[in-house]
C-alpha cells in the first residue's frame, strides 16, 4: 500500500514539475522556445533525481508504466504489482497536471490541442523509451547507487535529442493531454505514442539480454 | 553559539546569492525574464549544495524557519534551539539582501513593490514547502549523504514548477521585502506566504508518518 | 563481440544526441545561436555521463578513435582491439546521425556544407583532444569512479572554450559530415581535424608521462 | 617540480576556459549578455571540477595565489611552496589567455579596456574571495572528497551573485588584462581587485577559526 502511494505521489510531483515548468517557461519566454525548453529540461532532470533518490527505496520509483512493464517482462515484478502500480501512476500524473494548472491560476483541466503525429515523433518515442529502459537496467546492474543521476541526466539529454521532447512514459502521455501548453499532447496522438513506448520497452529488454553476462571488462 | 552563527552566516550567503543573482539576471536580460530566472536558479541550487555540505555538520544547515519548525514538530530538536535559530536566520537573511544591494551599488535597503497575492501563488507556497520538507526528511532517512544535492536540485526544480518561484522559507520571504528586483516581495504579501509555508510544513510532517517504517523495498 | 557492440551502440547514441540536440536547438532558437549551443552542450555532457557509466564496464566506453588510439599508444590495449573498435565507432556514429535526421523528419543523409578550416579551429582541435585524453587518464589514475563525470564535464566546458566547439573525436568528425546543421562539418575539413586530434592525443600521452609516478601529494 | 607544473598547467587550462568561453558567448549572443554569462559560468564550473579532481592529488590544485596565500596563513604550506606556486600560476594564467585568443583567431595579446572600479565591485571581490576560501577549508574539513564539486559550484554561484562576476583570484585578475572581451579587466583596475582578494582571504582565514573545533553536530 505504501509502495502504491509512493508511485502515486512520485508521478504526481513529476507531472507537476513537467507541466508547471512548461507553463513558467512559455510565459516568461514566448519569443524563444529554446529557453522555455531549457527551463523545462533542467527542473525535470533535477526532480527525477530527487524523486528516485527519496522514493526509490520505497517503491522502486517507476513513475512510468513503461518501466513497470519492463520490470514485468524481465520477471522482476509480478502481475499484481503491475496492476497496483499502473492506476496509481496514471491518476497521480493527472492530478499532478491539475495541480500545476491551479498553481498558475489556469483552469484545472484543459484539453491540449497540440498534435504530435509525425513519423519522426513516433520514431522519437521508440528511441526515447528504448534509451530510458536500457539506461535503467544497465544502471541497476553496473552502478546501482547512481540510477537516480542516470535517469535524471538521460531525460535531460532526451528532451533535446528527440523530436518529441521524449515523453517515454504512458502515464505522462495521458496526463499531458490535460495541459494546453507547449508540453501538452492532443488526445488523438496518444495511441501512437503509447504504442511506440511499448515497442521501445520491448526492444530495450531484448537488447539487454546481449549484455546480461558481461559483468566486467575482460582483462587483456 | 557556533551553531547559531552557522545559521546566521549560511542564511546570509543564501540570500546574497538569491538577490545578487536576481539583480544580475534582471540587469543583463531585461528583455527575457526566463533567462534571468535561469541565472537565478542555477546559482541558488549551487550555493545550497555548498552551504549544506560545509555548514550542515555544524548546525544542521536549516537556513529556514520552516525547516527548523518541522524538525521541532518531529521532536528532533528542542524549543531552545528553535528560539536561537529563528532570529539568526531572519537577521542573516536581511543582512544578505543588504550585502547584495551594496555589491551592485544600489541603496542598501529598498522596499519591494512586487505584489504576490494570487490564489495560485499561495497554493504554490504550500506545494513548494511541502516538497522541500518531504525531500529533506526522506533524504535524511534514505540517502543522508546526498541531502545537500537533494535540496539544491529540489529548489532548482521548484523555482520553475511553482507560480511563486518557490520561496518556501519564511526568513527568505521577510528578507526579500528588502529587494526591489523581480526576486522581491511586497510586505503586504508576507502573511499569506508565511502561513502557506507553515501549512506546507505541517502537511509534509504528517505525510512523512506514512513512510516512517518503510526502510527498504520488500523483496518479492 | 559484446565489447564491440557496446562501442557501436554507445557511439551511435552519442551522435544521435549531438546531432539531435543540435537540430532541436537550431530549430527553436534561430535568432540566438548561444542558446542553441547551450541546448547542444547540456545534453551532450549528460549523455556522456550516462553512456560511460552504463557501457564503461563492458567495453571501456571509448566511443572515440582518439581515445582507443591513446590506450594503444600507452600499451593498455592491443592492436586487435583497435581494429575491432574503430569501425564500430565510425559505423555507429554515422548511424546515430542518420537516426537523428530521421527523428526530425529530415532526409536521412545530408552532406554538411559547414566549412571549419581556420588556423584557430585546427589549434582548437589539438587543445580539445589534448585536454580530453589528459582528463581521461588522470581520472583513471586518481579518481576512477568519477571518469564518467569528468568526461561529461570536460566536454561541457570544451564545447565553449574552443573555437571548433570541440569535436575531439575522429568518429564524431566523420559522422558529422552527414548533418546539415550548425553541428555539421563539410568533408573537405575532415583531414585537418583528424590530424589535429591525433596530434593532441600524442601530446597528451607524452605529457602524462610527467605525472606517472605522482600518485599522491607529498606531505610537507 | 611536478607540483609546480601541475599548478602551471591547471591555471593555464582554467584561464583558457574562462576566456575562451567568454569569447564564444559574446560572439554568439551579442544581444543578450545574460546568455553569454551562462555560457561562461557553466564551462568554468565544469572545468574547475575536472582540474581539481585530476590535479588535486598532484599539487593540491590551488590555481590561485589567494588560495596559496590562505594555506600559508594557516601554516599548512611553507614559504618555499608559495614562492614556487605563485609565478607558475601567473605565467600559466597568461599563457591560457593567449591560447584562448589564438584559438579564436584573435591577436594573441590584447589589452583590456574594461574598467572595473566601482565600490560595489571591490566589495564584490572581498565577498567572492571570502566565500571561496571559506568553502575550500570547510570542505577539506567536512567533505574532503567533494572539494572539487564544492569549488565548481561555489564559483558557478559567485559569477552571478557578485557585481564583479567573481574573479576571486589574483592570477586570474592579472591574466584577464590580456583579453579584450567582456571577461577582461583593464590594468588600472588590478590593484584594487587584488587588494580586495587579499582582504577576503584574511577575513575567511580568521572566521574559519570560529569553526575549528566544531567537527560534528552535538547531539541533543
Amino acid at each position: 500500500m505504501r509502495r502504491v502511494f509512493a508511485e502515486f505521489l512520485g508521478t504526481m510531483i513529476l507531472l507537476t514539475t513537467v507541466i508547471g515548468s512548461g507553463i513558467m517557461g512559455e510565459t516568461l519566454s514566448p519569443q524563444n522556445p529554446a529557453i522555455a525548453l531549457l527551463g523545462n529540461t533542467i527542473p525535470t532532470g533535477a526532480i527525477l533525481y530527487v524523486l528516485i533518490t527519496t522514493l526509490g527505496p520505497v517503491s522502486g520509483a517507476h513513475f512510468n508504466p513503461a518501466v513497470t512493464f519492463s520490470f514485468w517482462l524481465r520477471k522482476e515484478i509480478n502481475g499484481r504489482t503491475v496492476l497496483a502500480y499502473l492506476p496509481a501512476q496514471v491518476i497521480g500524473g493527472c492530478l499532478g497536471v491539475i495541480l500545476a494548472n491551479m498553481m498558475f491560476d489556469l483552469d484545472p483541466i484543459l484539453i491540449s490541442e497540440k498534435t504530435r503525429a509525425s513519423t519522426g515523433q513516433t520514431l522519437s518515442e521508440i528511441v526515447a523509451t528504448f534509451g530510458l529502459i536500457f539506461t535503467i537496467f544497465m544502471g541497476i546492474k553496473h552502478a546501482p547507487k547512481q540510477v537516480a543521476a542516470l535517469v535524471g541526466l538521460y531525460i535531460t539529454a532526451a528532451y533535446w535529442f528527440t523530436a518529441s521532447t521524449s515523453f517515454a512514459n504512458p502515464a505522462v502521455t495521458l496526463a499531458r493531454t490535460l495541459s494546453d501548453t507547449f508540453a501538452g499532447i492532443t488526445p488523438s496522438s496518444i495511441f501512437a505514442f503509447v504504442a511506440a513506448q511499448m515497442i521501445g520497452s520491448i526492444l530495450a529488454v531484448l537488447s539487454l539480454t546481449l549484455f546480461t553476462e558481461a559483468k566486467t571488462l575482460p582483462k587483456e
